[in-house]
C-alpha cells in the first residue's frame, strides 16, 4: 500500500510562467519518455515479480519514487499556466510573444483542464499503457529501465535547455540527477546477472539456429568499416564470434492455398462474363 | 531506396495450421514487441541520422532485414489460418479442440482480412506508431534496440515452446538466431562508444544536482540487502560513489495561484446562499 | 511525495487460478472503470487544485489509496496466472475446461508479461491518458469521480458474481466497500458545495439563451410520460421551470463558401470536357 | 431509425472567422467533453436499455437532439476556416496576428479536411469509442451523463470567453442553455430512483465488507477539516455512518510462485558461471 | 437537425442467441468497416461540403440512414447476450459449447455494458474518429465511400455465413442489399463528375513530374505480365500512357547536417578518453 | 526480402528550412494519408494474397516503392528542422517569424526526436496499424488503393501549394506523379476485373433483399435533384434499375428482454422505499 507526503520530493517553483514550456513539460508526464510511464514500468514489474525479493524491493523503491515526480511535473505545467492567454481574440495578438503563445500553447490545457496538468504528451496525445514494459524478465526489463531512463534524462536536459527560467533549471538539475542515478542502479542489477545476454539466457543452444547466430547480414549496399566491432572477434555475449554475409534468400517464394468461398476474395465468375480475370483466375496455383 | 526480392529470407512452413497459434504470431508482427516496431526503429533511427555513417549504414542493414522478419510472420498467420473455423455455428463447437479454437481465435482473422494477417498485435490492438523510438542519441537508442530485442526474442522462445508444429519451430529458430545477433550487435555499438552513460554523456555535470546523482533513495521500507551493487561502491558510469538514503521530501506543500474566473472553478457564490463552501473559500490560500 | 509499505492494502489469496478470471480483473486495473484511471483522475485533480486545501487534500488521500488497489489487482492477475496454458497444442485441449481457458486467455498474458498483469484492459485495450478527468471545476470533477466509483463498484459486484473462488470473493468485498465509501465522499462534497448545477454554477444567466435552458426537447415520437419529473416543475438545480417541446429547427440551412482553389475540391473542368458536373458547378450557390 | 432536417437545431453565423478558435471548437466535436460523445453515450445507453421504456424513450430524444449539435459545430469550424492560411510562407508571417494564426491553426483542417471539420479533439486526437458508457446501470449511466453535460456546459463556457465573435457567441448561449436543461433531466432520474446509491444499490450489504463501506481513510498526513461532510455523520446515502481512520495495511506482503521455466524470467544459470545471482537465486522463496 | 422514429428500419431478431456471435457483430458496429464509419463519414463529408448541394443532399440523406443500421446492429448484441454466461466458474465449461462461449464472447459485454452493445469492434479495441474520412475533394470521398461499402459488404456476407440463425440472415440480407445500393451510387457520382482521376484532377501537368505519372516502376523481381492492363496502353485516366522500367535511385546518399549541441547526440567526447567513437567522430562528412 | 540502396528514390533538398513545413511534412509519412499507410497496406495485401500472382507481385513492387518514399520524407523533416529553434526563451519570440515557428512546430520533434522525424502525423497523433486495409477481397481491397492514392495525392498537391521551397516542390511533383501512376493501375486492376461491384460479386443474389438493393432511400427533405444519376437508370453494377423512395420503418420497436439480476441494472427496490421508480418498474413490457 502506499502513503503521502504533502511536501514535494523537490522545490518546484516558476519565475516567469510560460504555457508553451508548460506544454513541453507534459511530455516529462505523458509522454512515452515520461515519468508516468517509468512509474507504471517499474511498479508493474514489481507486481508481477516471481522473485528475487532483492530486485521486486527496489523497483518498488524507485516506481514509488517516481509518483512523487509526476507530482513535481504536474505542479509545473499548473505554475507555468499562470497569466496564460483564455483567449483568441485577435487584438491580443498584436504582441509576437503573446502571439507566439497563442500558437503554442495546448489549447486543452485552457478547454480540459482549466490551467491544470493533463495526462498526455506534449502533443496532447494521451498517456498509453501500451508503453508500460513488464515482461516478467529480469534483464529484458532493466534493459527497457535503461533506455526509459536514458530517453527520459534526455527530454529533461533538452528541456533544462529550452527554458532559462532559473526555478525550472533547478527542478530539471533534480530530475536530471535522479536519472542518472537510476540508470545506474539498472546497470547494476544487468552487472550482478552476470551473463544476462542474449536475453532469454537459458534457451537451449541447440533449438537456436547457430548458423545465424552471431552473423551480420547485411541488406543495403556497401562494406562494412573494417574496424567494426559487430562483424570479427568475440561477441559481446562472450558466447560466439561474429562475422559477416551478404543477406540472401533462404526460404521459398511464398505459395498460400486458394481462400475458402465463404472468404469472397473477388475472383469468381460474374453474370457479366469473363475477362482478364478468368484468365488469370485459371494460372492461379494450386 | 528499397528492393524486393520474392524468396523469403527464410523457409516458413506450418505442418498442422492453428487458428490460436496464428493469432499468437500477431503479437510477433504487430505488438509492441514485434517487427514492425523493430523496422520501423531502426529506419526512422537511420533516417534521423546526423552521423556517423557507420551507424548509420548498420541500422539500414538491419531495418531492412527485419521487413522480411514481417513478411515471414504475416505468411506464417496465413498459413496458420487455413482451414480455420469460419462459422460459430453451434454444433461445430461439440469437440473440445474445436471448441478452443472458436474461442481462441481472433474474430478479424476472418471478418476483416479474410485469413490474413492484420497490423494488430494478438489482441487485435493495432500496431502504434508511438512504439517507435528514435531519439537522436545513439546510446538511448542503442539500449532501446537492445531491450527490443531481448523483448522480441523472449517473445519468439515462448512462441517456440507454445506450439509442437516442426515447421513453425524451425522459423522460430531462425528468429531466435537473429535477435541474439541483433542483441549483440547494439551492445557492440554500445561497447565503441566508451562511455555512453549516463545518456547523455554530455552535460555538464555542475548543472546536475550532484547531491543525488548517486544516491539510491529509499521510498519502501526496509534494510536493501548489503550486498547491493547500487548502494556503494563507484558507480556503473564509473563517476560517481553510490550511497543510500531514506527519501524525504526535499520542497515544499504546494501553492498554486486561484483560478481567474474564466475558468470557472465552481466555487462562485451561487443565488441559492452558501454553506461550507463559502468558509472554504474565504479560507483559500493567496 | 509518496512512500511505500510492503503489506498489501487487503489481503489477496487465490484457491483456484484461472487465467479466465486474470483476463477479467485486468478490467479493473488498466479498464475504463479501473483503478489506474480513478488513481490518476484524483491525483491530478489534487495537483491542479487551485483551492480549497480541505478538496485537495481529500484527494490526495484517496488517490494514493487506489495506487494500493491496483497492487493488490496486479497481485490477483498473477495468482490467477498460476498454471495457465503456456501452449496452443492441440492435445491439451481435448478437456473443454482447458479449451474455455485455451479460448479466453489474454494470450499477451503469457506472450509479454510471462504470466503478470499489463496496463490494459480485458481484451488487451491499453489504459488511455484520454480517460483521466480533471477539469479544474470541482462540482463536474465531483460527478466525474462519483460515476467513476459507480461503473467501478458495478464492475467489482459483476466480477463478484462471476468468480466461486473464496479468496477472490473476499477481496471484491472489500474493494466493494471501498467504492461505497467512495460515492459517498464525492457526494459529501457536492453536498458541501450547496448548488453546485449548472456547472458551472456562476457563468451569467443573461448570457445563456434561457428560453432553452429548462426545456424537454423531444426529438423522437410519442408522448412523454405525464408524471415524468423532468418536463414540469421546478427544475432540480431550482433556478427554472421545467417545460417541453417538439424539437424544430431554429437555424437556416447552412451555406458555406466554395473552397479556394488549393483545396481542390475536385469539381473543376477537367481536360475531358464536362459533363453533369458542369452544370451542377454551375448551380452551385453562392 | 433516423431522419434529418435540413435547416439547423440553432442558427450558426461567423462573423470574423478565426482558424484558431475553429482548432479550439474541434473540442466540443471530438474531445471528450464533446458532441460525438453525448450523442454516442445516450444511443448506446438507450439501444442496450432493458427498460423501462420512460428512460429508453428519453435517451433517444436527447440522444438524437445531440446529432444537431454536431451538425451545429461542424458548420462552425468550416465557417471559421473561411480565409485560413493555406500555406507556411515566411513572408505571411510578418503580421504577428497572422503568424498566430499560422502558430495555432489544426495543420490537418487544409492538410486533411480541405477546411473542414474532422472527428477529433482540438490537438487532432481522435474521438475514441472507449469515451461512450453504457453500463446497464441506470443510476451509473446518469452521473455519467450528468458529468458528461458538466464538462460540456464548462468548455462552452470557457469557449463563450475566448471569442468575440457575436454568431459563436450567440451559438454557444444556446449550446449552454441545452447543457443546463440536460444536466437537470439526468438528476430528475437520479430523483426519481429515490435511492440510486451506492450504486449498484442492490448489491446485498453481507456481501459487501461493511467494516469499511463508510471510513475515510486516511493516506496522506494531516487531520481532516472538523466540519468534514466526509468524516462523521450520517452517509450521503443513508445506509450507514461516517468515520474516519488512518490507512494501514490489512494484508500480507505478497510472495507469488516462481515462473516456470516456459516464461524464461532471466535467473537461470548461464555458461558464464555465477556471481550474485546465484547466491540471490538459492534465496528466492517458495 | 435530426429525428428518431421509434421502430426500427428493418426487423431485427435473433431466435438462437450466441454471445460468440454478439462479439463478432461488434465489428459491424466500432470496427474499421463498420456503420460508425460510415454515419460519421456520410455527414462529416456532408457538414464540410462547399458544394454542390445535390452532392451535400445525397451525403445527408444516406448518412443519416446509417445511424438507423448502428441502431439495427446495437439490438441484435444486445438480443444475442441474452442468457451469455456470466460467470467463469469451472463446472460451467464442462460442455463444449458452453467453453467456446467463454472462450470467445467478449468479456466487455459483461463487465463493462451489462450485456449491451460497446462502441468497439470484435477485438474490443474502441471506434477511433481517425478512420473518418472527409477530404474536402468529392471524387476523393467517393472513393472512399466506394470502399466503405465494399468492405461493410464483404463483412456483412462473412457475418452471414458465419450464422445458421434465421433472424440475423435476414436482418443481413437487408443490410447486404443496402450496401450494394450504396456502392452503387457513389460509383453514380463518380460516374457524372466524369475525369475525377487523377484525383485531384486539377493539379496543373506541368507541375507534376510527367515522367514519371504513367509509369510502372519495377522494385520487386520477375517480368510483369504480358497482358498487364497497367504497363502498356492508354492509362486509364485517359491522360497518358502506361510504360515500366526497373526502379533506380534518381537521389543522391542523404547526408544531414550534424546535431547542433542541444540536441545531445550522444558522440560528445567523455571524461573516461576516447576509442573508436572519436575516430568516428573525426570521420563524419560535413 | 527485401534490399536496400543508399542513395533516395529522389533527390530531396531543402533551400530554406522551415519547423512548421517540417510538421507538415509528417502527415505524408505518419498520417492516415500517408506513405506508412501505404507501404503497409500493399504489403500486407501480397502477404495474404491467395492469388492470383499478377497482383500479389504488383502489390510487391509497389508497396516496396513506398518504402522509399517515407525515407525520402523522413529526410526531408529533417532537413526542414535544421536551424529550428530549440528553446521557448521570450526573447526569441520578438520577431513574428520565430514567433510562428515556435507556435507552429511540432515541440516532440526536438524533445522526442533530436530534431528527427516520427511516426506520426502533423498534430503528432501515432501511426495506427487501423488504418491498414487488406481485407482478402481483391476488389475491395483496390478501391482502398485508388482513395489512398487520392487522399494521398491531394495531401501532396495541397503541400506543394503551402511551400515556395523550391527543393521540396521539386519532391512533392515527383511524389505527385507516382500518385497519379499508383492511382491508375489499380483502376486498372479493376479494370481488369470487369465487374467487381458490388463488392463482393459472388454473394448469390437471392440470399439479399433484392427489394432494397437499388433503392436511394430519403433520409432527409426535399426532392432528389431530376437528373441524378443514382435514382433511376440501370445500376452502375449492370445488375438492377435504380429507384428512390422515402426511408421508412419496416421492423417494430425494439424490446429486450429484462436483464438477469447479476447485471445489476439499478432498478431494484431499495431500503428507503418506492417511488415513481416502482411503478415504472411494474409497468416494464415482457
Amino acid at each position: 500500500m502506499f502513503l503521502h507526503r504533502k511536501e514535494l520530493a523537490y522545490e518546484v517553483k516558476v519565475d516567469d510562467p510560460n504555457p508553451v514550456f508548460a506544454r513541453m513539460l507534459q511530455q516529462a508526464i505523458g509522454g512515452v519518455e515520461g515519468e508516468m510511464r517509468v512509474m507504471n514500468q517499474y511498479l508493474f514489474q514489481a507486481w508481477s515479480s516471481r522473485g528475487p525479493e532483492r530486485y521486486r524491493d527496489m523497483l518498488l523503491h524507485t516506481g514509488t519514487e517516481e509518483i512523487g515526480h509526476i507530482e513535481m511535473l504536474a505542479t509545473a505545467v499548473a505554475m507555468n499556466l499562470d497569466g496564460a492567454p483564455t483567449s483568441v481574440k485577435e487584438e491580443a495578438a498584436i504582441n509576437p510573444v503573446v502571439a507566439a503563445k497563442m500558437g503554442g500553447q495546448d489549447p486543452r490545457h485552457l478547454l480540459s483542464a482549466g490551467l491544470g496538468a493533463t495526462a498526455s504528451d506534449s502533443n496532447g496525445v494521451p498517456f498509453s499503457g501500451s508503453w508500460v514494459i513488464a515482461t516478467g524478465n529480469i534483464a529484458s526489463d532493466m534493459f527497457a529501465n535503461v533506455h526509459a531512463e536514458a530517453s527520459g534524462r534526455l527530454l529533461a536536459t533538452r528541456l533544462y535547455e529550452a527554458t532559462d527560467d532559473a526555478g525550472m533549471k533547478d527542478m530539471l538539475s533534480f530530475l536530471i540527477a535522479r536519472d542518472t542515478m537510476h540508470q545506474n542502479q539498472w546497470l547494476a542489477v544487468l552487472e550482478e546477472l552476470k551473463s544476462p545476454v542474449p536475453v532469454p539466457n537459458d534457451f537451449p543452444e541447440d533449438k537456436q539456429n547457430q548458423d545465424f547466430a552471431y552473423t551480420f547480414l547485411r541488406h543495403s549496399e556497401g562494406a562494412v568499416p573494417s574496424d567494426a566491432r559487430w562483424t570479427s572477434g568475440k561477441s559481446v555475449d562472450g558466447r560466439g564470434e561474429f562475422s559477416e554475409e551478404e543477406g540472401r534468400p533462404l526460404g521459398s517464394v511464398p505459395n498460400l492455398a486458394p481462400a475458402p468461398p465463404e472468404v469472397h476474395d473477388g475472383l469468381e465468375a460474374t453474370s457479366n462474363g469473363g475477362g482478364v480475370i478468368h484468365k488469370v483466375k485459371d494460372a492461379v496455383k494450386n
